[in-house]
C-alpha cells in the first residue's frame, strides 16, 4: 500500500518534470518563488491548448451551425449580483488559530474524514471541523467563514464602480443573448459559445493544473423553445453508452455506475433534456478523441443540495486520475431560464422572445419604457446606475407578465 | 468645413451601426446601460479576430521558427514593481471642481489646445490646464494627479498578496525567458510571443474600439546576442519603403514623413537595430495584407521624453483614420536588457546567458546562493517574500558582475 502511494506520487512528479522540461507547462512566476494556482503554458502547451480548442469547436459548434462570441473578463458588480454570483460564489474558509494559515474548510474535512461536504452550511462544517487539525502545524482550526472567490477590483478612477473578474464566461453569453439572437436572425435553437479566460480566487489551490486560479473555459449555452425541447441530432448518439452515477444511486449512499445507452437514459428520464443527453454523448466522444478511454470517464449527477444556484439538473463529466481519483473536467447544467430571467429583472430590459400563436389573439397593454439613449446623453457615466434603479421599479411589470 | 465634420461623424456612426447589426462588435453590458472602454465581439468579430491572430502568427512566428507561450493575466505586485509599471504606468487625471467628473488631463489639453503633452510633469500640465474648461459642464478643472492605470486586486484570502491585471503580455515573456531558452535548446536569436488579454484601467475612454480597458495584445519579444545584432532576413525587405516621422524632424517642430528604404533607414541609423527595421517592414506588409494602404501608414518616432521607461528607441506604427487622425496600432521598442536586468535584480536569479570565450579564461569566484527549494519547504506561502528580500541583499553581486 505504502509502495503504491509512492509510485503514484512519483508518476505525478515525473510527469510534471517532463511537462516543464519539454515546455508544456510550469508554475507561474517561478523566479519570484511561485504563486500557487497559476501555471504558464510553454511552446508545446500553447500549441496543444489551441488544438484542443479547435477540436472542441468542431465537435460542439461548426457542425451544428452554432456560434461564438467574446466578452470582457472584467464584469461590473451589478451584473454578477443579478446572476447570483456575488451571493453564491463563495467557499468556506478556516484559519488555523496557531499558524494563521488559511484553508478551504470543506476540503480539509473531505481529505481528513472522507466526508462529502457540498451543500453543508457553516454550522455543520464547524462541527465537522472540530475533528480536523491544521495540516501545516497540527493546530486547532477556527470557525469557518465565507470568502467570495472572485477577484475584486474597480473600474475607472472613482473607486465607486466595483467589479469582479468573471468566474465563468456564460454570463457574457446571457447578457448578450438578445443581441446575438438578432444577429443570428431570431432562429432557434440558438447555440452560443465563448472560449476565454476565467478567474477564481481559490483559497488554497494545491493540485497543480487541476485547480487553478486562472484558466481557459469553453462555455457553451444552448437556447431552445421549451415547447420544442427535442434534439434533431439525437439519433446519431442514441446507441452511445453513458456511464452515470445517478442522483437516485447517490441518495442511497452508493456510488456505482449505471451503464446505459443515451436513448435509454432519456426514456428513463435519468437525463431530463434531449439536448443535454446529446451533448453529454458528444463530450464523451470528444474526450475519447483526446485519448481518454471511456472506462476512465463517468457522469456524476449532483444532488439538489450540491447544485449551483442556477441549475435544475447537473452532471459533472469526470475523469479518473491515479493521483486525484475522479476529477471534474466539464459540467452539464440545465439552467432553465434562471439567468435570462435574473438579468431581465435586474435591467428591466425585455429579453423574452416573440412567438406567434397558431391563431392571433388581440390584447391591449399599456407600459412605460425609459429611453436609455436619452438617459445616457443626459447623465453620462451615471446612466448605468440610474437605468438599473429604474429597472428595479420596472421589474414588477416583467414579473406580472 | 462644418459639413465635412458631419460627414465624418456620420461615417463613424454608420460603421458602428453596421458592426453592431452584422455582429462584429458592440458596447459591452448594453442591457445594463453600458460601461465605457469595453466591447463585445459578436459571431463575425470573433471569427475575424482569430483570422487576424493566425495571420500574424504566420508573419511573425512560424516562418522564423519563433515560439509562443501563455502566462497569467493576474500578476503579483512585486513583478510589476520590478518591471517599473507600478512606478510608471499611470496617467494624469483632473477632476472638474463643478460637476466632479474626472478626465485625463493630458488628453483634454491635447484636444482643446492641440498641444503635445507626452513627457510633461504635473506642474507643467497644471499650467496648461488653466486654459481648458470641463468638456461636460464648462466648469473649472482641478489640479492634475496621477492615477495608476492597472486594475488592482488581491490573490487569495489574506488580502496581503496585492496584484494587478497585466497591462502588457511582455512581462510574462521576460519572467519566463530563462525557462523558454532552456526548452528551445539555448539557441539565439530567440523570439517569444504571447497573444492574450491585457487590461488598462483608463480614466475616461471615449473612442469606442480604439481605446479600450480590455483588449487582446499580440506581444513579441526578440532576444539576441548584442555582439551579433544582424538580422538574417534583412535582404527580404531591404527595398521595402518605410514612412518615418523621425525624432530629428520632430525636434525641429515639424512632422513630415521621410520615405526611405529599409536598407537606407539602417545605413543612416534612423533605426538602430536591424531586427527592429526588419519587423517594422514586416508590420507594414502585415497591415497592407489586412487591407490598409501603405499611404495610410507611418512610423512615428517617440522623443526621449515620450518613450516608455524601458525603451531606448521607440516607433509607433500608426494608421490614419478619418475620425481620429493618426492612431497607434503597434509599437516597436528597443528595450535593451532593461526588463531582464530588472527581474534579475528583484529576484537574485541569474538570468544571464552563458557564452564561451574564443579561448578559455580561468577565474575563481565565491558566491552565496539561497536554496529556493528548501526555503519553500520550510516557509511555505511566505517563501516568495523571503526569497525576494534575500534577493535585494544579493543584487549587489549581480550588479558587480
Amino acid at each position: 500500500m505504502e509502495q503504491l502511494t509512492t509510485q503514484v506520487r512519483d508518476k505525478h512528479r515525473l510527469l510534471s518534470e517532463l511537462a516543464r522540461r519539454r515546455g508544456f507547462f510550469w508554475g507561474s512566476f517561478e523566479i519570484y518563488g511561485g504563486v500557487s494556482g497559476f501555471i504558464d503554458l510553454g511552446p508545446l502547451g500553447t500549441g496543444l491548448k489551441r488544438e484542443i480548442e479547435d477540436s472542441w469547436r468542431d465537435f460542439f459548434l461548426r457542425r451544428h451551425g452554432f456560434t461564438e462570441i467574446s466578452t470582457p473578463i472584467i464584469t461590473p458588480e451589478r451584473v454578477l449580483e443579478a446572476s447570483g454570483h456575488v451571493q453564491n460564489f463563495k467557499d468556506p474558509m478556516t484559519e488555523c488559530t496557531n499558524c494563521h494559515r488559511r484553508f478551504r474548510a470543506d476540503q480539509l474535512i473531505k481529505e481528513a474524514a472522507g466526508t462529502e461536504t457540498e451543500g453543508l452550511d457553516l454550522d455543520q462544517l464547524s462541527v465537522l471541523l472540530k475533528q480536523v487539525k491544521c495540516p501545516e502545524c497540527g493546530g486547532v482550526l477556527g470557525s469557518p467563514q465565507y470568502f467570495v472567490t472572485m477577484f475584486k477590483t474597480n473600474i475607472g478612477p472613482y473607486g465607486e464602480d466595483p467589479a469582479y473578474t468573471r468566474p465563468e464566461a456564460a454570463q457574457g453569453i446571457f447578457v448578450d443573448f438578445h443581441r446575438v439572437l438578432e444577429v443570428m436572425r431570431e432562429k432557434f435553437p440558438l447555440g452560443i459559445a465563448q472560449v476565454g479566460t476565467v478567474l477564481r480566487n481559490e483559497i488554497s489551490p494545491r493540485q497543480g493544473p487541476i485547480r487553478l486560479r486562472e484558466f481557459t473555459i469553453m462555455d457553451f449555452e444552448l437556447f431552445f423553445d421549451p415547447e420544442r425541447p427535442e434534439c434533431p441530432y439525437i439519433d446519431e448518439v442514441r446507441e452511445d453508452k453513458l456511464s452515470i452515477v445517478t442522483e437516485d444511486t447517490r441518495k442511497k449512499g452508493r456510488s456505482e455506475t449505471t451503464r446505459i445507452t443515451t436513448a435509454e437514459a432519456l426514456e428513463k428520464r435519468l437525463v431530463k433534456s434531449p439536448w443535454m443527453a446529446y451533448f453529454m454523448s458528444q463530450s464523451a466522444r470528444f474526450l475519447a478523441k483526446l485519448g481518454i478511454n471511456e472506462h476512465y470517464q463517468r457522469f456524476f449527477e449532483k444532488l439538489s443540495t450540491e447544485r449551483a444556484h442556477y441549475s435544475s439538473q447537473t452532471f459533472d463529466h469526470e475523469v479518473k486520475l491515479d493521483r486525484w481519483d475522479w476529477v471534474e473536467v466539464a459540467g452539464f447544467a440545465y439552467r432553465t431560464d434562471f439567468d435570462l430571467r435574473s438579468h431581465m429583472q435586474a435591467t428591466g430590459i425585455d429579453l423574452r422572445v416573440f412567438k406567434a400563436y397558431d391563431s392571433p389573439i388581440e390584447k391591449k397593454v399599456r407600459t412605460i419604457r425609459p429611453n436609455h439613449q436619452k438617459i445616457r446623453q443626459r447623465f453620462g457615466t451615471d446612466a448605468g446606475r440610474i437605468i438599473s434603479l429604474l429597472a428595479r421599479e420596472e421589474s414588477w411589470r416583467v414579473n406580472q407578465n
